[in-house]
């Protein structure tokens, strides 16, 4: 898989410079901030970004659609543009990897975490009902520009969304975690200014293990297993699951001896790492009623009774073990006794 | 893109052989052909082939239900088996590149013309409406398995339309050119025997270009532009299609100068190639109405205006070209006139 060309940019490129045949793929919320030209032209397919998007059923009318859309363009050169969130780069993805047996593919991430996270390494999907990202391939963006002033315009909402993926990335990656030591403010200056570093750092595991075959790939899963069960029954945002998720596999980790209580504490002292979180966490593990069939839904599940979980080992190290669903509940009982 | 294993057996292959982790999608009539451990199997999807089985709107269904008979399988080695001709093969092979972001595939193909050509070389494919193999991936069997038991049993229907395949492949391959210049009789032991030969050829040209970025693996589509019509607007089977539009591909590459008379005649002089086909391709090209629209919906049509174009420049000599749509259709009216 070839790696993206990340372009950091202080105003949006022009259209001539992204190809000469694109179809734009846009979430509907940024009518007002993408460039007027955008809104005359007839290749844009406005969308609504969320899990909806990604429902596989209504999949073959979107994909007739954007085809529609295409037909007098020149297909051979044919690339699709993709401006929002997570949702819509990974529906925008995964049409690009399938249409044609693929096609160009550009990503322009309106949110920090698709900037920093999702917008790189080509993971697409879609959604199996409940069951989040069961259906995908992996398809590297040929760019993935990230605009400045589109993001500067997220709310900061967003921005908190993104911490915690960026804090479980300075816990897989050291030279995150250095930089995070000395970060004391988390807005969007600090948030641009630490993105190449966060991108770099997923970049050099992505590259490693592509196809997520050699298990290596799996540690940026850190906090997804239990990130996943929160987002889905409690309608949390994905950063925020993600970042209970990493607290529930710090408390984990230490508890099945892979982390010693020093290196805990090195990890716990990250300034950005927010208190009150760990309350959120046994809030919301006390309310989850269904947190057995969620996990089997996971595409983490091997098989009804085995799950890969990543452990934390330390600043800068990931251990991802197999064990059994049943133990991370018994772990889970624990905690909240 | 990795080359699959090609096996060539006498018997089929244990279950045991294939996998710990099997998911089978197998053509109903093929229900009395395959071993009886598999009408037990409680992971066998049995489909009915053709090209409704390719069906975009119907596809979600599937997957549904496919990975509802998974559920108690180790999805970590999961392999999908297909056991069908060149539908099942595109079907299935779709599904294991999407499934999980790609499994493990295993074709066993049933006819001929999937045993030549459709197993071999990664293609995936599903229709949208009657534009065919518009989406799809590319995605390798880990390996093909040719059983000569299933292969002998097909009815002998099938091995005529294999036929077009084959002398396409004559045409493109030198080797293979070398070998069918000396093959006086069409059967299922001559087809057994030159089936070696066919693949090795057509890895050769895949190898070259696995994700047909470079033109070459293009020339595989020699016979297809116009067989494509003729396929959907009379409903001919696969391979006689082929076999007409390679006939019109030699005309056509004469009549623009590509091929000189010397060596169309050497081309023409293949014993296998069936007088009468010349008098049937004038015929279907008299009653074909709707040749434009058809065009259109090719994949290979850059636009709406040009077309790729396999010509054929001598005896294992391809060359690809775009040509306008309406060119194409100016030599077929005057083969007419």
């Amino acid at each position: 898989m070839k790696l993206s060309e990340v372009i950091f940019t202080n105003q949006w490129p022009t259209e001539r410079k992204l190809g000469s045949s694109l179809l734009f793929i846009i979430d509907e919320v940024l009518k007002n901030q993408v460039p007027e030209a955008l809104l005359k032209s007839k290749h844009v397919y406005w969308v609504q970004s969320g899990e909806t998007l990604k429902n596989i059923h209504l999949f073959p009318q979107h994909v007739e659609n954007l085809v529609d859309l295409c037909k007098d363009l020149d297909l051979s050169a044919l690339k699709v543009v993709a401006i929002g969130g997570g949702s819509v780069g990974d529906f925008a993805g995964f049409f690009a990897s399938i249409y044609r047996r693929g096609v160009g593919l550009i990503h322009i991430p309106s949110t920090w975490l698709a900037a920093m996270d999702s917008a790189h390494g080509g993971k697409t999907a879609l959604n199996l009902g409940l069951a989040k990202n069961q259906i995908g391939s992996f398809y590297s963006a040929e760019k993935v520009v990230l605009v400045k002033p589109l993001l500067l315009r997220q709310p900061s909402e967003r921005l908190q969304d993104a911490l915690g993926e960026a804090l479980k990335m300075a816990i897989i990656d050291r030279k995150v975690f250095t930089r995070f030591s000395k970060m004391k403010i988390w807005n969007d200056k600090a948030a641009w200014s630490v993105l190449p570093e966060i991108i770099k750092a997923k970049y050099r595991v992505v590259q490693k293990d592509p196809f997520e075959k050699k298990g290596l790939r799996q540690t940026l899963n850190l906090g997804h297993t239990l990130g996943h069960i929160f987002e889905i029954q409690h309608r949390l945002s994905h950063g925020y699951s993600v970042l209970l998720g990493t607290l529930f596999a710090l408390e984990m980790s230490e508890a099945f001896g892979f982390l010693k209580t020093s290196s805990r504490r090195q990890i716990e002292k990250l300034p950005l790492w927010p208190d009150h979180y760990f309350a959120d966490l046994l809030k919301l593990m006390r309310r989850t009623t269904e947190r057995e069939s969620l996990l089997k839904m996971d595409k983490k599940s091997d098989s009804s009774i085995q799950i890969r979980f990543v452990f934390i080992a330390g600043p800068g190290k990931t251990i991802v073990k197999s064990v059994l669903q049943q133990r991370v509940f018994q772990f889970w009982d624990e905690m909240l006794s």
